[in-house]
């Protein structure tokens, strides 16, 4: 046999990721089956009349066969109408839409449509974990800047409004070779909207120094307070705004794989020139299927439902870390809540496996919930640089949009958590 | 409003591509609606017991979420158990199998886990245009190889199996940097199965330099002359080769994006991993359709049934060639036919817009007879470099994968043809 064949160095890091970990924790725990709280998929399915369209879509040869690699103009025009509204003008369907394979993918084609080696994007920590290697893939340099927590979350219940912005290390973190940023409101893990104010400074700053805005607003429909989408807040900053929203986070189906992005032309023609080159086209049924659900949603009541609904869990879920006395920071949309776990008490001789010994206290507390209690959640310092891991390591992240009999259960095992629990 | 935002240089260009031009073409037709025999989507559905897989996994709630990013479990166990019999020997699912969105996602995939900035990867010319893109976004570095058209083409029908690698050629592109190599097998557009001995001596050069063969075999099951799979030929080839495949030519859907790559451990791991980069995981309910797809493909008869239809969709299009005493190469699997259009003569004050009039002797043959006789084909100088453009300029690609009565329709509307062909 020859030499062994050397991976490319993007893919050759073997750390093993928190999904793997967690999973492996479910399997080795006692507790079997475990409540899952941890990865961010519905516990149920789409609603009817759009799982019926996914069905309609199959028996139709031309909802089976390759896509335009823009996207579905059915699709487009729903989403542009869809939008139309929220944006306060008409949305060009074919110049200012284009649809993704996933709003993963779709954030991946932004940044192969504009970054090369060296340039700089900007993200907020924490942050989701795939922004990393789409940063990286096309050779750009991630500048990170932290989310400060609020200063007493360890010890009372605080709202998610309250991990904020330093403007002054926001300010720092730009150079001449900064070519985006990347912000996530309703924000996952921390569940932060951001507010009119600080989008408007962030905003101006991106207009101030030509940065282009990657908007990753999937959660967009579940928010509990006002929320605001920054493309809309000026034209200065809407030119140069990308708004990633996702058709599996909108309608439960994350394995859909249906996202788009809507934008100005000339930052939506080079994105999806860069989809075109990494998909191709992207799956068709679902895409038809995402159509009929924008265009029936009003008449279904569906987005009002979807947040009545999910705020509903969040609240009937939270109720645990009051009778607990856990504090927690309070969502203010999406359906992860992260959990102040400094007041549990792991045994000091607890036996943790090494991948987990090694990590930061949350990896800890994941994975000894997991085998006491068997409920899974996710610890936070995965979506850290190693430098501000120290602000995750306390907390735990929950994912709510489960079953109601989920949550319950879950709620259940965790009252066991009381003997953990310093009074 | 500020400067203009620059695109990554990999999306700059602005080159129009041959299926938009082919697009515009067919809108700009007097003959409407044009018959399509252009891009390879079937004009047909699934099968109904696939498609009826499809909207029960619609019912299902894990049906509709996340997938592991590896893939199903289920469609990677009936794969390997569907090619275990033509690797002769069991295939391990969990290590040798891995789900892409589509099988152009999974060779983007193995390029991005293999190939870093300046690595070259060898290709035969004529080559599916997406190769392209997808090895340059990682940064390699593209060494072409032409396959030689037959000597008598342009006056006789021929076999596709007369395409010939002239293997000097093929020595003398390898150097130190060479990481891996391309193969296409049915070949797309020529549609050459490449013989036992041809694969056994590109894949002893293989092993000799220690290079990866990428073997795509999306038309593995359209064969009409007996097809060897290389991975299959020894261990030391097989230790080295990626074999690429697709739910959606296998299964008639190329809008579901469902592929997969087989392969040793060691090239799976890392191609996974891109893959995971890249997509994150691929679309739940096709997935799960594609692996009823295989598990009953052989109680459907599937398989035989394929590939004699399609053998005979080829044959009966091809009638009408030796009608208008145009030559042709015929496939040895898939469904694409080469047609030599030598014989055309296109009046010399025909007035073609300036994106076909800039291109080869084949756009301006397809724009002709997309506006003349108002059926459109593809032309396959798009799949060469300029340098070796001459080798396809006389002829035009269609697509057999249609229903019958619109291949009787085409032939009809070619016989209009005869009075631009010279005696």
């Amino acid at each position: 046999m020859g030499a062994p064949v050397k991976p490319a160095a993007r893919v050759a890091a073997r750390k093993q990721d928190v999904w793997s970990i967690v999973n492996e924790a479910a399997a080795a725990s006692p507790k079997q089956p475990i409540v899952n709280m941890g990865q961010g998929f519905f516990g149920y399915n789409p609603p009817e009349f759009i799982l019926k369209a996914a069905k309609s879509a199959l028996d139709r040869v031309d909802c089976n066969q390759y896509s335009p690699t823009k996207g579905r103009p059915r699709l487009k025009k729903a989403i542009a109408d869809a939008y139309s509204p929220l944006w306060g003008r008409q949305l060009n369907p074919e110049t200012e839409v284009t649809i993704t394979t996933g709003a993963n993918e779709g954030m991946l084609s932004a940044f192969m449509g504009f970054i090369e080696e060296g340039d700089e994007v900007i993200i907020f920590e924490p942050f989701f974990d795939q922004y990393i290697s789409n940063i990286e893939m096309p050779g750009g340099k991630i500048v990170y800047v932290p989310l400060h927590p609020p200063p007493k979350g360890a010890t009372e219940n605080t709202s998610a409004s309250e991990w904020t912005i330093d403007f002054a290390e926001l300010e720092a973190a730009i150079t001449p070779r900064t070519k985006m940023i990347v912000i996530n409101t309703p924000h996952n893990p921390v569940g932060k909207v951001f507010s009119r104010e600080e989008l408007l400074r962030i905003g101006n700053l991106c207009v101030k120094n030509n940065i282009i805005i990657l908007s990753d607003e999937v959660y967009d429909r579940l928010f509990y307070t006002p929320f605001t989408r920054i493309a809309t807040l000026s034209p200065e900053i809407e030119r140069l705004t990308l708004t990633v929203g996702s058709a599996g986070k909108n309608f439960y189906a994350t394995g859909w794989r249906v996202g788009w992005l809507i934008g100005p032309p000339d930052l939506i023609t080079y994105a999806a020139a860069a989809h075109t080159r990494i998909c191709y086209s992207s799956v068709s049924p679902l895409q038809e299927a995402a159509a009929v659900g924008f265009e029936e949603a009003d008449a279904n009541n569906f987005w009002e439902n979807a947040k009545v609904e999910m705020k509903g869990k969040m609240d009937r879920f939270n109720e645990i870390w009051k009778e607990l006395d856990l504090p927690f920071s309070d969502p203010e949309g999406g359906y992860f809540v992260l959990v102040n776990m400094k007041k549990v008490k792991v045994p000091a001789d607890y036996p943790f496996p090494p991948q987990v010994a090694d990590r930061p206290r949350d990896f800890k507390l994941s994975w000894f919930l997991i085998q006491e209690v068997g409920v899974a959640a996710i610890p936070p310092t995965e979506f850290y640089t190693d430098a501000n891991a120290h602000i995750g390591e306390d907390w735990l992240r929950f994912a709510v949009c489960k079953e109601d009999e989920v949550l319950e259960r879950a709620k259940e095992r965790l009252r066991e958590l009381k003997k953990y629990i310093e009074a």
